[in-house]
């Protein structure tokens, strides 16, 4: 196996835990933050600029890159890393999300999903084999299994059916899966706003031999309130041991909720698409650097944030870069994002560690919460 | 004065030289090439990336910056230096040269000009001492008196006419000047296609207290032949120990035909904008990074080229991530015809230096243009 998980400090007062995630030459602390680069890159930035970020793992879709260049190119490069410069670690994703959010004229059956592109309209087929033999081409360092995610507003049999479909190709994605001592392979539990169908796709995912287990379908379209109360019934209980992971989560507060229901692993694109629409985080609120208040503002993004984007320009020149639509704006709110998101994780860690994670939320959630109230663009 | 020039080797063939240029703190090697800024920074290349290339001074156009953000901003703010974080040499245009050839309904009278903005149909005027007042503010390291720069086609008469109007601004520009002492002052010979009137517009700036002298109103629209024609009758005379700056110019065999003919400096959009359609420059000809054949192309954009985009990334990789209209190519394209056109003008330096240059012309013409016929995309 070529993941290591070591949990090294339990809240007394909640499920959040602290741990060391190890995959090949990096270790990683937990609770993680997962950029997205959909393509393989996160937009507009150099893998260098990653490193000083400190992101070791991003996250890339395999639908993405399966229409666009094709997995077999990628393979004859050696692998996302080789081709893509960035030489720390990737987690890929099954295909399946994309496939059911994004293409048309999608058709499902027990063996597999047809799908069209959302790019040409040309007709493809996927299945757990071919998700699986996507992901090995690859050479991503954590692989997931194909799964089928119904949207937030699915019907209890519809996503009956899916669960047990999730089953099956999960055992298949585990045979297909060749490079099991180089790829972590996690299973991902789905069961919508359900609470016995996530109960029982809990017992039939982590039946298997998994490296990790995601909790898949949630934000995407249901109540906050369902996905909430589902991830504090469900994620508890994923097996202690092994980290777990929130697919496409998500925004802070969610994030702080999730942790202390014991999530170890998160991917959003928020920080990253916000960051192309001119939003820019901080602790004290989300921002728009569109806003005409920002027009002379000589301090930085985020006082006291020591990014490349805070350390150098002012919130005016990055506000004048986004006016004349330059993509240097993109480049340094997109750093400036990551940069939040690091700090929050990082906060999160040390919250974990010292035993107030709740103490940290509610202070946390005073100045994010109340000033983005009043000030945001 | 602000400005120091120093020629230290003379072509013995042509009129080519070699010499130093220093400013403030900064001392260049000329022929110098200079990447343009409209807005004060390099489409999507941070200032680090242009210290890395050995840029040390660029140039913004003063007419896109009084519209947007404002001058007085960029005052507020210390000057360009300050606003965008590029902390090295600004050359500011007059603002003559987009009133021209950008907006629409300008209306020219002895004073100055009245024009719409480009961008929302406002109306403004520009005059000697505007412009000089806004350079003034932008604080650039040397700035360019206000000119009247005819299109290619224009008629004589027009012409005659412009070119009485650009000394007497030119005159005006001198006056209006608050900081001789920062900030370096050039005149512009106008004069179209018309050797005579060129030569009494040379007679007339060059009779005036300038740091540098600049020849305007050339690749705007003329035959080539007549450009090179007027160049290699004007740079020649141009006053020796001045700096000679070809305003606007160019592809790479122009460059070289003006440089024999004494020109020092350059600027032009050419390596930054074409690398927005995806053009790369190698020593062997312009290629376009949408070609199909560079699908699977694991070589870099140009073998032996040790820029940052070379170093770390395959032609495979860059076109990926054009075809999918990520603007990380859009960055590594920038950085690398920028890196292009560095090594041009080392080249350059060192054919004048070893009094080569025709050599190196001839070896550098058959390379870069029969290969770019056989192969550009």
């Amino acid at each position: 196996m070529s993941l290591k998980f070591k949990i090294s400090k339990k809240s007394g007062r909640n499920f959040a835990r602290l741990a060391s995630l190890s995959v090949r030459d990096f270790e990683l602390k937990t609770p993680v933050f997962m950029p997205v680069g959909t393509y393989g890159t996160i937009e507009s930035l150099s893998p260098e600029e990653l490193y000083n970020l400190d992101y070791n793992l991003i996250l890339a879709n395999t639908y993405h890159l399966y229409l666009r260049p094709g997995h077999e190119l990628i393979k004859k490069f050696g692998g996302l890393r080789e081709f893509t410069g960035f030489k720390r670690l990737f987690l890929t994703d099954s295909g399946g999300f994309q496939i059911f959010s994004l293409s048309q004229l999608r058709k499902v059956d027990d063996d597999g999903v047809n799908f069209k592109s959302h790019i040409d309209g040309s007709l493809h087929r996927l299945t757990p084999e071919l998700s699986i033999q996507i992901q090995n081409a690859l050479g991503s360092d954590i692989i997931m299994a194909f799964d089928e995610c119904p949207s937030g507003g699915a019907e209890y049999e519809y996503v009956r059916a899916a669960c047990q479909r999730t089953f099956e190709w999960a055992k298949r994605s585990l045979n297909a899966h060749e490079n099991r001592d180089t790829q972590a392979i996690f299973g991902i539990v789905q069961g919508g706003i359900y609470s016995d169908l996530r109960q029982e796709s809990l017992n039939q995912i982590t039946s298997l031999p998994f490296d990790g287990f995601a909790i898949g379908g949630l934000a995407v379209g249901e109540d906050k309130n369902d996905s909430y109360r589902i991830v504090s019934e469900i994620a508890p209980r994923m097996p202690e041991d092994y980290p777990r992971y929130a697919m496409g989560i998500g925004e802070p507060e969610d994030i702080l909720y999730y942790v202390k229901n014991g999530v170890d692993m998160f991917d959003c694109v928020i920080p990253t698409r916000n960051a192309r629409n001119g939003q820019f985080f901080t602790f004290f609120g989300r921002f728009n650097i569109r806003n005409s208040r920002f027009y002379d503002d000589n301090s930085p993004l985020e006082e006291g944030c020591s990014c490349y984007s805070c350390r150098n320009f002012s919130r005016a020149y990055v506000r004048h870069l986004y006016m004349i639509n330059e993509i240097l704006a993109h480049r340094l709110l997109t750093i400036h994002n990551l940069a939040f998101y690091k700090r929050l994780f990082t906060s999160i860690q040390k919250a974990i560690e010292d035993d107030r994670l709740e103490e940290f939320e509610i202070e946390f959630l005073k100045n994010y919460k109340n000033t983005e109230e009043v000030l945001s663009g």
